[in-house]
């Protein structure tokens, strides 16, 4: 739901719960993380496999943002996992739940925990990890369930090479990994790999042995390229409207040419090969999600104020805040225009994952 | 450090690090925590007394604030148990650290996680814990070493009854408990016995048996009031401040009579009995604290900040903030004058306490 960046100045997800926070306007995430309920029901159910279960039962999400999702998914968990452990009395009596939000240090924790207190529906005790996912957060075999929702696409840090005009993996005229560019899609390519093995590694000390992680993140459909998916269009659209507005001189050409999105959304095949290399886990499934939000209901502005909400810091932090209004209102106005192309659901080619990992019982 | 209180809108502390915050405006409260790093050195030497260490030493600080007397007292903490563990090579080099901040959902712990980043000067995983200290936080022995430092004389909930005028403990022309009322005196030490038990029933739970909870606050010498006392006198200077701008028509007086501080400092020998009752804990050790701060330095200026630091925010909440400034230049005046009956060292008449608890091995 957000991202373990390492610069505090570049956290991409908007605080508070105003009408462009992210809070407000996750409602793509909700539907995802709903879906998925049943799936974590049978993740726990049928995979998860804790060799002497304690008093306490651990619960970390990685990248929650500051609400809402994070806790439904959380209790999705919960629910399973007293589910699970329902026909063992003196287990389920005396289980208690430890949950832990991570995000980065600059995420608006204050927030998530005002969110919290009037969203607690079912008991468990909270607290809120900050610091970066890609690297050790908990102690040894501490936790016993991992999550992470929509976090795993942004990756740990800016690609110099793709904004170097001197290398061959410049990537001039484009603010993300279209895939066209193929020094470029190996630069994004190579980080994200690196930061999937990082993430992975720092869970395996973490997670006790049989204990799960699952991870829920977008990827594109065998042999797409980013731009030809209507996800990879909205941000050509975007890089589009910055390119405009330098035209026009309200922002100049360097700082466009300076700006990257930080996303990376791996072909499918390429993500469960990195998954099987790892030595750490088993991995038990990738399934795609079949989420119940209803496209008709979508619109131009719907679509504007959720990529605003994704977006809306790094291009504060990158161009200043007066600029962000002109920015969505050019980009709501040319979504509008390609509105059937971008929209079109046989175009999607993206697809989100629901993966789940299990902590093998050898080292 | 701060409190645990239950209404959020009566948060005691000012957040961020600007010049009127608890960030900057806590040297008294540093001064103390420096001078106890011996006395938390022997406490973890001497008394602690675990049956199994795992690989995890979990440390908790209840009403820890912003910081950064509270990652000074955990660098202490930590460094003690390393010391401790020193001659078990197996232990030390396999053992890690988790240490949890707790305050209210209302402190600011943005800028805790924003210090924290800055000022780790040894490793340990962190967490905050939002929510009050007067009710479970944590899982059933979770928890090794529990700190609280100057948050327990912060009571937890507004007295209705002093602020009733037909009670028979109207605390009429007074914003704290002076001491001099009998039925006032009551109400406020019921409220603290009552929060002391909730707060000691709670962590018995979390601390496994022969961990350590450590307690500093204040507390009066025997047989004397509060407004006997230096920081009795220094809210007796408030009030009459706040009295001074009813009557020349800046704030109303039913809304001077309708402000008590939450604050109680308990008579030492009081505190004692009450801690010797509770059956889950040991009394170890109570000590009185010497601070190595410099009384000479003081300035009425100084004083005045750190009271602002500390009320501010109680002020602001039941007054509005557009009075905060004047308040405080006028306590700043009437403090100069009073300079010498107050700050007189033979008049100051409370000490702060260290004391040491160990969780029983029985039930």
């Amino acid at each position: 739901m957000a991202s373990g960046l390492s610069s505090p100045d570049l956290y991409p997800m908007s605080g508070g719960d105003g009408p462009n926070s992210y809070f407000q306007n996750s409602v793509r995430q909700k539907s995802i993380v709903e879906a998925t309920k049943e799936m974590i029901n049978e993740a726990i159910r049928d995979k998860l496999a804790l060799n002497s279960p304690s008093n306490a039962f651990n619960i970390a999400d990685f990248g929650c943002s500051v609400g809402p999702n994070t806790f439904i998914a959380v209790q999705n968990i919960i629910e399973a996992v007293e589910l699970k452990y329902h026909g063992n009395h003196q287990n389920h009596q005396s289980l208690e739940f430890q949950v832990f939000f991570n995000d980065h240090t600059n995420n608006d924790f204050n927030t998530l925990f005002k969110n919290l207190h009037h969203n607690r529906s079912c008991k468990f005790f909270a607290a809120g990890v900050p610091g970066t996912f890609h690297g050790r957060l908990f102690p040894k075999s501490s936790l016993h369930f991992g999550h992470s929702s929509f976090a795993l696409q942004w990756l740990s840090e800016t690609l110099t090479e793709v904004l170097d005009t001197k290398s061959p993996a410049w990537n001039k005229g484009s603010i993300h990994c279209t895939g066209f560019h193929t020094e470029v899609a190996e630069a994004y390519s190579s980080q994200f790999k690196n930061d999937m093995e990082t993430f992975l590694n720092a869970r395996a000390q973490e997670l006790v042995k049989g204990g799960l992680l699952v991870i829920i993140m977008p990827a594109l459909q065998d042999g797409v390229l980013l731009s030809q998916s209507s996800i990879g269009m909205t941000y050509d659209l975007l890089g589009s409207c910055l390119q405009n507005m330098a035209k026009s001189g309200i922002i100049s050409e360097e700082k466009v040419e300076a700006f990257n999105l930080r996303i990376y959304i791996s072909p499918a095949k390429d993500l469960e090969a990195l998954l099987q290399r790892n030595g750490f886990f088993s991995v038990e499934k990738i399934d795609r999600i079949t989420s119940n939000m209803n496209i008709t209901t979508l619109t131009a502005q719907f679509l504007t104020s959720q990529l605003r909400a994704i977006t809306e810091e790094l291009i504060k932090g990158h161009f200043g805040s007066e600029i962000v209004d002109a920015v969505f209102e050019l980009f709501n106005i040319k979504l509008s225009e390609n509105w059937f192309s971008i929209i079109d659901t046989k175009n999607q080619k993206f697809m989100d994952l629901f993966i789940i990992l299990r902590r093998n019982f050898s080292d």
